[in-house]
């Protein structure tokens, strides 16, 4: 059994690994005898081992990491069909993949993660096996078991990781999947070493998620992060949430798509609808840069509110750097207070296929390392 | 010397006190051993008592509470002049008032509240003074020690915090109005059940906090929390900090009453404003309906972006229940994600004349709660 100490070193060395055993415990204010004897007890449990060493005032100090088979994790993404699945180490890097079909009816799909399970795991002992997450487009209640509503599966209050967990017998997270993609940045990718950030996922819709204080916010109803629903043109468009003039329907990839094809023209990418604005078409930039000021004046409203220490922009597209982007931008500038403009880094990122996965199989990580599993 | 662990027992029962040792015990995942012993210790040191005992199980159970005279914290309100000054003891009640000058010489005012201390201090040690504390309209570093920038006092990075600091020999702390605000509604006030909740004061300006996560989040740069910033109105009035259409620039009172003044109307107080209102003027019900559509568009944001358990808006009106306060319920119920909607609790708070000094006397108690004098 890990008790909490144990696991706040796990925490460390896992954010701030290779770390010497004397940084953990200035770290968690823990003395040399103390860390002593608890990182040799998470050696002997295969979590962490002694990876490497450096020279320090003249003398070598041995560092710390985890052990990449100490714990693993399983992801499933329904985002798209059939759903990835992936099993990732406890360094967040991908072991196994598999898919499975999507099905309308909950208890099917649930039988099909759990019969893959096995497959998945190969060689790898269950006994390692932490758990399974679950990443999806929609809104997930607190306990990260339930897909309140999912417009795009057509759910309302389904049970999901239940489901699951009755055929798996492993704990089981439903994550939404902007949350589930910032879990696994702050664990295994860019984000690891900032305690507060924001990542903003640019796609079909637009999603978001907090790290605040090193932790995900996931907001009393699992609601933070909805920045999709933010109202950016009060006399503008309905939206299918109910509301009019949300971002998403001004600057998500499938509503400047669709402003584009309203307009009549041909482009059925993000980068063909760039191509025509350099052409000099003027819907195209017309398109372009209400979607980039509506992003922007979103992106603005989060520094304003909670002055995060980055913001990650995340997209599938060819690149990220054309009209719309730089719209952004200027959005960004000019609608952040003057003292606090060009102060916080905006980073973006090309997404890869297993990102959903990972995210999922991050979801478990976070709940391993604080010992909510 | 208070250890880690001293520490959160004494914020579990700081916050959830009077409380029995073994759910403060349960709360830390520390054995009844340990927290025997430790409670000792916090007894033995006066900072906390046995204050009373209940029935659990048939067999009384002592509760512990923190000790009233264990610590001292001291504030300093820069948002009127004279600047009101608070002794409170450790349960946030006020000891002993005093006031001091404002002086535009950052210096001269330092020296004033040096030579205020032992005044307010009277009877009490100076030993169980834990620090002291400032409050100011304005933009607060991160480290909490230099007023950044303060339109109101014609302040730019006066490292206030040290120039105390070298006078009395005493942690000094420097924090935006609201963030201390939010501070003394965690600790001693309404909020104290809470552990994600954003307050938002009403006033000449608009301010807001967040805490999240049981910490007060001020973000990268003290900048979280500015929503009196962000644009509501792209095409809007140029705002004193640069940019247009800023929140301030429409709902802050100053700006109503502006309005109003621009208007031909005599109101000199929202509520005479209010009442012109009701008495059918078209120009008040616009200004009003203006500023209650902007406000609750901003707060809408927060929702979408934090989903908050509770927003504690405070004034110092003589009341906040008229035609502003209707429309604004509105527009956040027309701004938030109808699924979340209304399920965020809107609370309204009339502050007495000591809340800013309470306020900049409780960003103290939290450092030392959270061990960080």
């Amino acid at each position: 059994m890990l008790s909490p100490t144990h696991r706040q070193i796990l925490r460390a060395i896992s954010s701030s690994g290779p770390i010497t055993r004397s940084d953990v415990g200035t770290q968690l204010g823990l003395s040399k005898a103390a860390m002593s004897g608890l990182s040799r007890e998470l050696i002997d449990q295969g979590l962490i081992e002694e990876a490497s060493s450096i020279q320090r005032q003249g003398r070598p100090a041995v560092l710390l990491d985890v052990h990449p088979n100490g714990a693993y994790f399983i992801g499933v993404s329904m985002l798209s069909t059939p759903a990835p699945m992936a099993l990732i180490d406890f360094k967040g890097r991908i072991v196994a993949r598999a898919t499975v079909e999507l099905a309308a009816e909950p208890d099917v799909f649930a039988q099909r993660i759990s019969d893959a399970v096995p497959v998945l795991l190969g060689t790898v002992s269950k006994q390692r096996l932490a758990g399974i997450g679950v990443a999806l487009s929609g809104l997930v209640d607190q306990d990260q078991a339930t897909c309140i509503k999912s417009t795009l599966l057509g759910w309302q209050d389904v049970p999901l990781a239940a489901l699951i967990q009755k055929r798996v017998a492993l704990p089981t997270f439903v994550e939404n999947d902007a949350k589930a993609l910032a879990l696994s940045e702050k664990h295994f990718g860019d984000a690891r070493e900032f305690s507060t950030f924001t990542v903003i996922s640019l796609g079909g819709g637009i999603g978001s998620a907090h790290f605040i204080h090193n932790r995900l916010h996931r907001g009393a109803h699992g609601g933070a992060g909805e920045i999709a629903h933010t109202t950016i043109e009060p006399q503008g468009r309905p939206c299918r949430c109910g509301k009019v003039g949300c971002l998403d329907t001004i600057a998500s990839i499938s509503a400047i798509l669709e402003a584009a094809r309203e307009a009549g023209l041909t482009a059925g990418t993000l980068h063909e609808l760039e191509q025509a604005a350099t052409g000099g078409s003027s819907a195209a930039i017309r398109i372009l840069h209400r979607a980039g000021a509506a992003l922007g004046l979103a992106i603005a409203n989060i520094i304003q509110i909670n002055d995060p220490q980055m913001i990650l922009i995340t997209h599938r597209e060819k690149s990220f750097s054309g009209l719309f982007a730089t719209v952004m931008q200027q959005a960004i500038q000019t609608n952040v207070l003057p003292r606090l403009s060009g102060r916080t880094p905006i980073r973006t990122q090309r997404l890869d296929d297993d990102v959903w996965a990972r995210g999922a199989a991050s979801v478990v990580a976070d709940s391993f390392l604080h010992g909510l599993i």
